[in-house]
């Protein structure tokens, strides 16, 4: 009978194509899985609780693995699975735990951080790690509405299309933090679930309000009647500033 | 008649193979002296500071470049390059100077940091950019040592020979500043000039007194005769953390 280790996994997401394993194998997924299988001599399957997109980064992104011994101790693995895995990927906290758990389905929450540089030339050392916005974001604005997106809501005028539309769109997003810190601003989004590319249309949106560019009411609207945003175009922050930075249990 | 241009780069000196030019042309001014040419169409060559090898990072390196006219403002000229120029390497601040001013042959000092993280695990955000010291490091030990460094010395001890050994090797450190910021262990050397090599070498050392491998009065002693160390082993710290912060004028 197999034994499931519970992990945590940090990722500089710019050189890997998102979690989810795909063919050509250059994804976190895939690296985990790969790693494990070299050190177990057996097929892995790794379960993540959030299946992030390319050059989206994770801090404390969890997942589980199926093992088929114990012979090497929770406190032993990180070390051991990190030596088989590219720098850029590192794992920690392992710990073995019930049949139960499954990092996706047993989940109940997650936090992400997305991060603007906003100033006319962006640092060589933030390339890939944070949205480039050229001219002067009105913070206070962005601030403001930000809060409008806290409280249960039918997100889908926030979510993007993958293939089929989702039949529950409804989420509930409990803190939304915004700080300013020199150069850069920083948007916290903690919510129990959040439907696909939802964090990067969320900030998007409070983008197109720091510049100035957005009706008046137009987030409030977009909660309010999601079917009216359906069919018009998106602005959708790209994946370089987004971090996975905790999943709740 | 040309007019020169002085201006600061910061790079990222991970995915280059260093400041010199090069035949492969992967070096921070084959970059920027193609960017520059592609903008005025006529050839350009870049004089900057300090030869920063393969993997060294800089915030404030400072180089000059021959214009054939003005046509383009000082204000201007940062955007413009940058344009041409990978987002890794950016330049900031230029200004028209006098052809007595030489990027390298000008400069009357250098400040260099580097960055060690000092933890079981390296952060994934942390590759190529600061050195990784597994064990727990004798922090107290290192900043007393570190301070050995200050004043005028014959720095042969802590030089690499770049084919044949450079005749002066009196160098002045006035300054050197060491901090701790929770896993990251911070130096800083200020100095009137540095030897190939000397900051990575001047880091080994004291990088061994804080794993507590040297013996007492090592640094002091090779400083006071640096003629008795030539020929031993060094302990040279990787590219990666190393950082040229500020050139003076």
């Amino acid at each position: 009978m197999p034994h499931r280790l519970r992990f945590t996994v940090a990722y500089d997401g710019a050189t890997f194509a998102g979690w989810q394993s795909q063919l050509n194998g250059n994804t976190i997924q895939d690296r985990l899985e790969a790693a494990f299988a070299s050190i177990t001599r057996s097929p892995a399957r790794v379960h993540g609780a959030g299946r992030t997109d390319a050059g989206v980064h994770a801090l404390g992104q969890v997942a589980h693995v199926d093992i088929p011994s114990t012979s090497i101790s929770a406190a032993k693995w990180p070390e051991a699975v990190n030596t088989a895995l590219p720098p850029t990927i590192r794992v920690s906290s392992c710990r073995y735990v019930s049949d139960n758990f499954h990092a996706r389905f047993s989940a109940r929450g997650k936090l992400y951080r997305y991060r603007i540089w906003n100033a006319p030339v962006l640092p060589p050392f933030e390339v890939g790690r944070a949205w480039h916005q050229h001219a002067p974001l009105d913070f206070d604005a962005m601030r403001e509405q930000a809060q409008l997106f806290v409280g249960t809501h039918d997100f889908a005028g926030f979510a993007a299309n993958r293939g089929r539309p989702e039949t529950d769109t409804v989420r509930t997003i409990d803190r939304v933090k915004t700080g300013r810190r020199g150069e850069c601003i920083t948007m916290e989004f903690s919510g129990n679930g959040f439907l696909y590319k939802m964090v990067r249309l969320m900030v998007g949106a409070l983008v197109r309000h720091g510049r100035g560019r957005a009706p008046a009411g137009e987030i409030a609207e977009r909660l309010a009647a999601p079917e009216k945003f359906h069919a018009r175009s998106r602005f959708v922050a790209p994946a370089d500033g987004l971090y996975l930075v905790r999943v709740r249990y």
